[in-house]
């Protein structure tokens, strides 16, 4: 099962990934954590260019989709095949949230080329981390260049994550994190999980 | 008017090009000379990642993509506006006969992301460099992972530019480089050039 965690920056994705691997070892369900863009040494190379120079979107795109596809055929597809769940933090709706939402990039031909780079494997779950994108961006301590982009970037950035939640309402699965703790948050996705086991 | 140049390892495109500018220099022709992967500050970090590492062939197709989409918007975009030729060593013929041919990427695929890339974009001019690919290859002193690839690797390489050619033989000239001296190499070449202007 591979399922994926989205949001806006700073909305608690990573500690509630880490939360769950635990949580999940101690129920003895075999499952890895990972994240794009990176996941694999080489596609980790590539997270380093993203993240650390400015680009063309086009470009962006392009290396996202490298990343992608270095870490679903290293990485993800193998964790799958010995039946382990792989828990995502962030997967093809990120790309059409910033590089489609955000940055103004047309929105089929970022769905054309997320196909490309995962051989058709959507996600079997996605878990919307739902806080206000003020909140979140409060949160970042060393921002990074999507966090420094500002608000206005993350509202639009949220309105992709709206449009992906709106077209595909089985596969998401949308959690207000406002006012919980972390411990909170990891216990309601966990009951998700289990129940869809 | 944008120039490529093509052809298998050790063909002397490099010294051609080089040569080629101190030509049209002393011809007071306004010309840039450039490369793939790389040629702007961005594409030459993701140079440095395709040409060190191995990977998944998606994932180097996606590469090539990302450094010609940033390449393409930053560097020749903007000198074809201000009329400069541009020598470029290497461009989307290259994707199709390496990550076509040589690594069995499907086609189709690859036509629809290098014209993505260039905004469809072709080339005005396409010289073919051609030498037997032994040749070439005895001349690499500090082989890179493609010359490393072999002689086999290489027929394909040459198979696919051979594919190009046929299929849009007004755009291509074939220079038969062997038993040639670089100055005469240039001289040809310049000539064509001169013409076409």
């Amino acid at each position: 099962m591979l399922i994926s965690f989205e949001g806006t920056e700073g909305c608690g994705k990573s500690t509630l990934i880490r939360n769950l691997l635990k949580k999940l070892g101690k129920a003895k369900i075999k499952a890895i954590a990972t994240r794009e863009p990176g996941g694999s040494p080489v596609a980790e190379k590539i997270r380093e260019i993203i993240l650390n120079n400015e680009m063309d979107p086009l470009t962006e795109l392009f290396l996202y989709e490298s990343a992608r596809a270095e870490h679903f055929e290293k990485i993800i597809a193998p964790a799958l095949k010995t039946k382990k769940i792989v828990l995502c933090d962030r997967f093809i709706d990120s790309t059409i949230a910033y590089q489609g939402f955000a940055r103004g990039l047309k929105l089929p031909m970022i769905e054309t080329l997320n196909k490309l780079a995962t051989h058709h494997r959507a996600p079997d779950l996605t878990f919307f981390l739902d806080l206000p994108v003020e909140e979140g961006l409060a949160r970042a301590t060393d921002p990074n260049k999507f966090e420094k982009a500002g608000i206005e970037f993350q509202k639009k950035v949220r309105k992709g994550f709206l449009y992906s939640i709106k077209k595909n309402k089985k596969r998401w699965k949308v959690i207000s994190v406002k006012n919980k703790t972390p411990d909170e948050v990891t216990e309601e996705v966990f009951q998700i999980i289990v129940k869809k086991l």
